[in-house]
């Protein structure tokens, strides 16, 4: 940059050029039955604050744990009264509705503000967020903006949040019909992977959480993804046991890529880990979110790899055995919402308007990931828009 | 930490311990007539993002510039037109209320989202703030959780701005009667002081930014304390030059220190730079804002100092220089309000319930800056009350 200014004054002061680096750590834990009274590790977690004293807390919960733990608002105050010496809540848990509900009313949002206000709670105390993604969306959105930052501990109940959404640097809520739209960066103070929410998860919900491992795998470990392969039926028939390796993995892999990205807070226009999400994204806004984001995931992951073989990038045995697999998960691949606009090209329920939002909300210029080969993703910047026409008549 | 669970799986992942890490690049720039046609700053600012294209902006300024610059919507229109091939105004400027009042209005938040969003801006795009530090801490607010953060260029205008709350990494508003209680830590894009702007600032304006160059003097630079000791008499004058060289070191100072302190989010305890803002943010509260911030921060700072004189940490002539010097500047050092509680001891106006309110924003063990010698601050996290009621008397 060349500055060649005319000075008007005779005092030209040099230009000062600000470098702030910001380090945050958090640990990711598993285990089984947190608020189980000999399961020490909520507390450990917080006592490794190494502050003095007992910390102040709250809790919210999502509605939709209410049906099968039907105690739950007894069993986290009898773990707090219990750990009491580390821990106290500060406040009865919040509940909250769960799924896009959450993120798509602001008054939630106001409400734990307002009650971070009203019992006092400082950027050294903490916030426990129980629930699917959306509510761990939304209760993260407000722990970070409230003094700039109370200390969130994410503790994620489904698939979904425990091998992605719940493990990464960002929050938010919805805003103006546009997913996201409000939100920040914020790392959280810790994750606490409970693998005992996952047994009550109804079959959507446990599928669902799948397809982010299959867009992981397929965009970044060929090994993970003939894991899946191997393991589809399991995973289908609900073994515990296999999910949980499962759910590792990709979370794993999606923080490896966080923390070595060198853009954990998106600064540039790449994110490859949206990958088959553009689509994904506004096919849960066209049919009125009907689609569970996994479930839109999937169909975007089956898109984008049609896509990908239909450019020459994937071969058809590889395109095959994606497709296959993500079948063999339990999922559908096609909803009449794709090709909405191949009946009628004028609609403005187009797919691929999607393209559009994808690139405004990521700012910058359009960078897709797509596949040239299983366990290796491609950006690319440009797409063919017959190609997609013909990838969405191979879905149908 | 050690965790030590009764596992009720055979699975049992090791933690994952999860290190992001975030650099933020920024430029702090200065000039004089940053919208004249011949200065291309701020179109170099942004052209140097090296990205194709002409970038999409809006501009949001500080209702209190325009009885001074009436033709500021003109102005800025005519630059970003001559530089069109760099920058375009994708809406007409906005205004918006100066002073406090832009952080008390959630209304005005939402207005620049909409506008975002209305607009189609990106995370590349940019949002220019033109104002003092309340208008730039609101915009910088919206454009850091739209999209999860659109470009930010801060233009600030006052003197405070300029040397301290514009160009550092924080924005907010107020929410439940407390200053900045909502709000996130989000670097700006660029800063583009303009020294322009100071011409036309009314007396108390020109003065005010002066405390915070005071302040940082204090605690960390002995050599610029001197240089404010003996120009004083010129900043009080309105030397336009003195005034250039004072916010320059001292947004020099404040710039390093956020750079080097390992601690840019605060997610500690210490927070040096505000040293005298405890009494500070009280009083502006106490007085409803008759006050200005940087009023209150003087006699925020005399009361600070005093108080280290009576704890034995400064000499009776270090105490009286720097009494002086803000009285030289022009600073009143007592309001009423600092001595209500005196008067009336069960009030619930007490200056030193400022102290929790402090420790609560921040978090934590109570952390204050006072002053071991001039240019050198000394963290404490006990204080003596009754210490207190003498400087205050002092004061008075």
């Amino acid at each position: 940059m060349v500055i060649d200014l005319k000075r008007k004054h005779s005092y030209n002061p040099q230009p000062i050029r600000q470098r702030v680096a910001v380090t945050f750590d958090y640990d990711v834990l598993f285990t089984t039955g947190l608020f189980e009274l000999d399961n020490p590790m909520l507390a450990d977690v917080v006592a490794a604050d190494g502050e003095p004293g007992t910390k102040r807390a709250i809790a919210v919960f999502d509605s939709g744990l209410l049906p099968h733990y039907q105690d739950l608002v007894e069993q986290i105050t009898a773990y707090t009264n219990h750990y009491d010496d580390v821990l106290t809540l500060v406040t009865e848990p919040l509940v909250v509705p769960g799924g896009e509900a959450a993120k798509n009313d602001p008054q939630l949002l106001a409400q734990i503000h307002q009650v971070i206000n009203d019992v006092g709670l400082c950027r050294h105390s903490y916030v426990l967020a129980i629930g699917g993604g959306a509510v761990l969306d939304m209760v993260g959105y407000a722990a970070a903006t409230a003094h700039r930052g109370v200390r969130l501990i994410r503790i994620p109940t489904t698939v979904l949040a425990q091998n992605d959404s719940g493990v990464g640097v960002k929050n938010g809520i919805n805003a103006f019909g546009k997913k996201n739209f409000l939100g920040s960066f914020a790392p959280p103070y810790a994750v606490l992977n409970d693998f005992a929410w996952l047994e009550t998860l109804d079959d959507r919900d446990w599928r669902s959480g799948i397809a982010e491992a299959v867009k992981v795998a397929l965009i970044k470990d060929a090994d993970f993804f003939e894991f899946i392969v191997s393991h589809a039926e399991k995973l289908a028939r609900r073994d515990m046991e296999t999910m949980q390796q499962s759910i590792y993995r990709c979370a794993q892999l999606h923080l490896e890529h966080i923390a070595s990205s060198g853009d954990a807070f998106e600064k540039g226009s790449s994110r490859p880990l949206d990958f088959g999400h553009w689509a994904a994204h506004r096919l849960e806004h066209l049919t009125n979110y009907r689609l569970r984001h996994g479930e839109a995931v999937a169909i975007g992951i089956a898109l984008d790899s049609t896509y990908s073989y239909l450019a020459g990038l994937l071969s058809v045995n590889q395109w095959q055995q994606i497709l296959n697999t993500l079948r063999a998960l339990g999922f559908d691949l096609f909803v009449p919402e794709l090709a909405e606009q191949l009946a009628s090209p004028l609609s403005s329920r187009c797919l691929l308007a999607g393209l559009t939002e994808f690139r405004e909300h990521l700012g910058g210029e359009l960078t897709l990931m797509l596949l040239e080969g299983v366990g290796r993703g491609l950006e690319v910047h440009e797409v063919d828009v017959s190609l997609y026409w013909r990838a969405i008549e191979m879905l149908r």
